[in-house]
């Protein structure tokens, strides 16, 4: 049985602006039963504050503390280098790098930018790398859905358009990184077997959390494709949050 | 002794806004000489009528009849499909596509869209793609030498982050496409084998015409970096223009 859980939250809990059916009293008893558990997100375009605070607008009793996320990890691995960092990111997170010398840059980092994905910046930064830059994303997913239910572009396909005009690897910092599920171990105070990590991304959490040892959970909600279970053996597969959820209550 | 000559634009006869030094006499020569020639270029940027107009600018003696582009390529690709084609392309080139039905699109074309490269136009590509439509791609070169002197993204980039995105694989229709080679050899009424093809890009020009039979010949001009030589194997490597066209003039 698991001793603690790691929770996605777009798709999981909520999708677009609404909770999901039975998430906000599944997170409830989650919370009653005493077990620790932690909110993972690789969403790039809000800071963890405005995260938490849409996240109680929908009934959750989520702070800011039960949120660990890419921005967040990201700021982490900029100044445990001193990095100087030019920012392809959401205008909603500069604010989160501004005490970080931003002259001279020698790291591109890479957000889900959206509308700042011109080819003025893009070019920007692709000429960053091609000076000698080092390129840090905050996650690699491909593509997430969007406000209007339809599937748009996420940072991953920027960071290949990005590694193959200049030649350049990039680092991922966000999930799918094994750094960034040891990160959330250790927020826990748990060893990685006895945490499960629910999700709806096959790949960037439930494999990924699993490929450093994780339990996992995939979730038929969010952007799950029927056949994604494929991408993730060995995990849990169940129709969503709740009944992730329920067996961890009976114990 | 090679029978024709195909002319890469870009890198090798100007560079930015300037004809290359010797390049304008260079061409008069080869055209006094009776070897038949044709000016080949990815650039998508403009249509033919108006390559020709600023080529006339700067001195040379080049029609539209002697170039091929590869807005022209791609436009012949689609109509022979009879496919409907959704535009990602630059602004200045629309124009050679008005004469396609666009409604319902089955097909993404991809030229150098420069600012047209927004989030917005990317996501509606992505979504296309996702719908099931083919992709198809002007050139894949990854950057070129801007008018300002620094490198920019071209095609290849945004191509590669469509295909990771939506893992549908393009269709090159410019170079280093085989078909765009084999399509400038018919206009010169010649075997491959009896026609050199002259370029500044290791790959795109040179290496991809040798793979179907050409002659190559690398500049030192343009955007060749020292070491590209490694990048064509067996291909004459000359300081420019005029050094790679002396040779054919003294038969």
């Amino acid at each position: 049985m698991p001793r603690g859980v790691l929770i996605d939250l777009s798709g999981v809990i909520y999708d677009g602006t609404c909770a999901l059916p039975g998430a906000v009293e599944s997170l409830q008893a989650l919370q009653a039963s005493g077990l620790p558990w932690l909110c993972i997100t690789n969403t790039t375009r809000q800071r963890r504050r405005d995260i938490a605070r849409d996240l109680q607008a929908l009934g959750f009793a989520i702070s800011e503390a039960h949120i660990l996320s890419a921005v967040d990890a990201t700021h982490q691995w900029l100044a445990t280098r001193q990095r100087r960092p030019s920012l392809l990111v959401h205008p909603a997170v500069v604010a989160e790098f501004l005490d970080l010398d931003r002259r001279d840059p020698d790291t591109v980092v890479l957000g889900d930018a959206a509308d700042g994905f011109s080819y003025r910046a893009l070019n920007r930064a692709f000429r960053l790398l091609l000076q000698g830059a080092e390129l840090v994303t905050m996650g690699d997913n491909r593509y997430f859905r969007d406000l209007d239910q339809g599937l748009s572009l996420d940072i991953g396909p920027f960071r290949a358009l990005l590694e193959h005009a200049s030649g350049v690897s990039a680092t991922v910092v966000g999930k799918p990184a094994p750094t960034f599920f040891t990160t959330a171990c250790e927020r826990l105070g748990l060893d990685a077997k006895d945490v499960l990590v629910i999700g709806d991304d096959a790949e960037h959490d439930v494999a990924a959390g699993m490929a450093i040892g994780l339990q996992g959970c995939l979730v038929r909600t969010g952007k799950y494709r029927p056949g994604d279970e494929a991408r993730c053996p060995g995990a849990q597969v169940v129709a969503d949050f709740s009944a992730a959820v329920a067996p961890l209550l009976r114990g």
